[in-house]
């Protein structure tokens, strides 16, 4: 029996990324495929492509169409949502505690949790409240894990983290790998179960 | 009885609009919703923007992502594909013809054949052998619509509808439009479609 793996690559700052977080685990869950959770740093991948401020920052049509798409889309994943009052957030604290939290087993709940405070609650993700009420919520002892996450071994883990990000050509978030092939963005989430299922070209031959 | 009615703003060098112009009828055919096709320039709205090169020139992993996402897209759409040798393609022509087309009747057959042949044949849309041969084959005398393609109306037509497509607050290509409600991207059709045969976020809260 070989298990079937699907790894999720995103950043906690990414605003589409909010849509796969919450419904990952579930979708993965029909076809009994395991999910393995990768927090990564988007940004300096971004700037060293030539993207300084992300995809939608310098763009303002884009951006007004980020915000009312991501209003559509969350409603009809049925989520919550709140435009969040602080964009782009920063996000290296809570980077290094996802990543903590995926070495411990906890990172689904966590990252659902920070997500949800975000962009229900507008408590914004990196903020001490954000992280605070996250990490009680889950049972853990804040001041603890704090302190895990700023230990050297914490920061460097997060670093090569995102260094395999870059060297496997992520450029945006989500993204999701399935071997060596790669699949971005939310909407792309159905098309990387559909591999982790069946890999290979032959599988999109259906009917569209 | 109203008629439903969807916007297709596209251009001729979107690689993503292959996916779209080829299956929007079918599409908007199942729920009686009219097609009303709308060629434009993305490329002047683009570098206003500042986005020079378009969305992905610039940016080599984004690239290469791209044509491996149209590749296999295409397959699920259950459309052949080659990549083709030239990117981006120059596009002034067919966009004057297509919109000449669109104003008598016949945008849908000109586009889908341009789009096929640059696709499936390698044959580079803007390119003469291009043109001739999907005027011809929709039994147009190539001549003749060239050089009506070239009066001042037409340009002028062209630019207006262009001036237009940035008017609306379009910065990409495929988009759709219902009414004033913009929906960007071959994977937000279905969005699209909905949102026309029900206005309004009410549709979208469904389980997704």
């Amino acid at each position: 029996m070989t298990e079937k793996t699907l790894e999720f690559w995103f950043e906690y700052g990414s605003t589409y990324s909010y849509l796969s977080v919450m419904r990952i685990e579930n979708e993965a869950a029909l076809y009994d495929i395991s999910v393995v959770w990768k927090p990564f740093l988007l940004m300096p991948i971004m700037i060293e492509q030539g993207m300084k401020q992300g995809p939608f920052l310098p763009y303002p049509k884009k951006l007004d169409y980020m915000w009312r798409d991501l209003e559509r889309r969350a409603r009809y994943r049925g989520l919550q949502y709140k435009r969040p009052s602080v964009y782009p957030p920063r996000t290296l604290m809570t980077a290094r505690i996802g990543l903590l939290a995926a070495q411990e087993g906890w990172c689904p709940q966590f990252s659902r949790k920070v997500f949800h405070l975000h962009w229900v609650e507008d408590k914004t993700i990196g903020n001490e409240q954000n992280l605070m009420e996250a990490l009680s919520s889950l049972g853990k002892e804040p001041t603890e894990i704090l302190e895990k996450a700023q230990e050297q071994k914490t920061k460097e883990a997060l670093r090569q983290q995102t260094d395999r990000a870059k060297d496997i050509g992520l450029f945006g978030s989500p993204s999701f790998m399935v071997g060596s092939e790669l699949f971005w963005g939310d909407d792309r989430l159905e098309d990387a179960l559909q591999w982790c299922v069946s890999p290979g070209m032959k599988a999109f031959e259906t009917d569209g």
